[in-house]
């Protein structure tokens, strides 16, 4: 087998979910780019690795200091969206709703893999409440265990925050769900949090 | 949205069975990697789309002009196994068990995407023929209708070599396949093609 060929599989199974055949299936799609059409993904790869940056106020990734969002004197800095990583942000963003600032923890609390709120992005989160500005903070984090483990932790260090409001995000059935599938927990949650029409 | 991670991911999205999600996932996972193996990486990416070439006896992907097939003087000069890709190669490679040399043609004959046999290596293949040395051809393509085309043309184009013996991989059911489960015309030559034990 070709080395250059040996080469570039090996290495795109460094990513998750590329094993050996979609590898292959990978490099043969390569072989049929421009050479310039590749040239510039692989810089991008390159780039975007070695010049990508944390947002020193919400911790979203960045291009400069501050994100494009945490920049932007049109939004409401009275709300603070809380999310576990980048992809919730860019999901809370693409429905246009919110028009707040974020707050990216940049995972949950999971004791299995030795990940302790210090490793998370909570005292940024606390630093940016002394100052008085926000009034609201929407934790928005997975119902998984570590992450309810993460918004009981959130929740008992807001408390030092007596004028923040906290909330969390509805849990329901998902438009276009058929009840029928649904599981009995989040059935359970709809009806208990049922609203009057 | 950061113009990098935009940017990574637009790129991610030009390779097949990459969409926004998937491109989001292997971004943030590049992220986690050390930059000196996402260096690598990417270079490997560019490496392979500049310095790759088709081996100028048998076309397969090749660093040199031969491939290490070709250019293997251990190996049996007098049968060629027909395949349709690289990949194809590599899986009867894997088995261990093939010993003679390779043709990749390139593609199957497919009126609907355009491609004719002029698209294909097959010149390429009768010029091997004409020095005599190669005793019997393999045809392993597959029993798509256009592989079944290609198979057909091959046969026709092969009938200019008398001396040369031409045969085809065996059809039948798969190791471990369930026979309740193998479509009929499998069954069917697995029937005709019936061996003596």
């Amino acid at each position: 087998m070709s080395r250059l060929l040996d080469n570039v599989c090996s290495e795109l199974q460094r990513l998750p979910g590329i094993g050996r055949r979609t590898a292959m299936r990978l490099a043969m799609h390569i072989l049929k780019m421009d050479a310039e059409v590749v040239d510039s993904m692989a810089e991008s790869i390159a780039r975007f690795r070695h010049d990508i940056r944390h947002c020193v106020s919400c911790n979203n990734l960045s291009d400069d200091a501050l994100c494009p969002i945490c920049s932007d004197t049109r939004r409401d800095r009275s709300t603070i969206c809380v999310v576990e990583q980048v992809g919730d942000l860019l999901s809370i963003e693409n429905t246009g709703q919110y028009h707040g600032q974020y707050h990216v923890l940049g995972g949950v609390i999971s004791p299995m893999q030795g990940i302790g709120p210090s490793d998370l992005k909570i005292d940024l989160l606390c630093d940016k409440l002394l100052t008085g500005e926000v009034k609201e903070v929407i934790i928005a984090i997975s119902t998984s265990v570590e992450g309810e483990t993460t918004l009981f932790y959130l929740i008992n260090r807001l408390k030092a925050f007596p004028d923040v409001k906290v909330t969390t995000i509805a849990r329901g059935i998902g438009f276009g769900d058929e009840l029928e599938y649904v599981d009995e927990l989040t059935i359970t949650h709809a009806l208990l949090n049922r609203r009057e029409l």
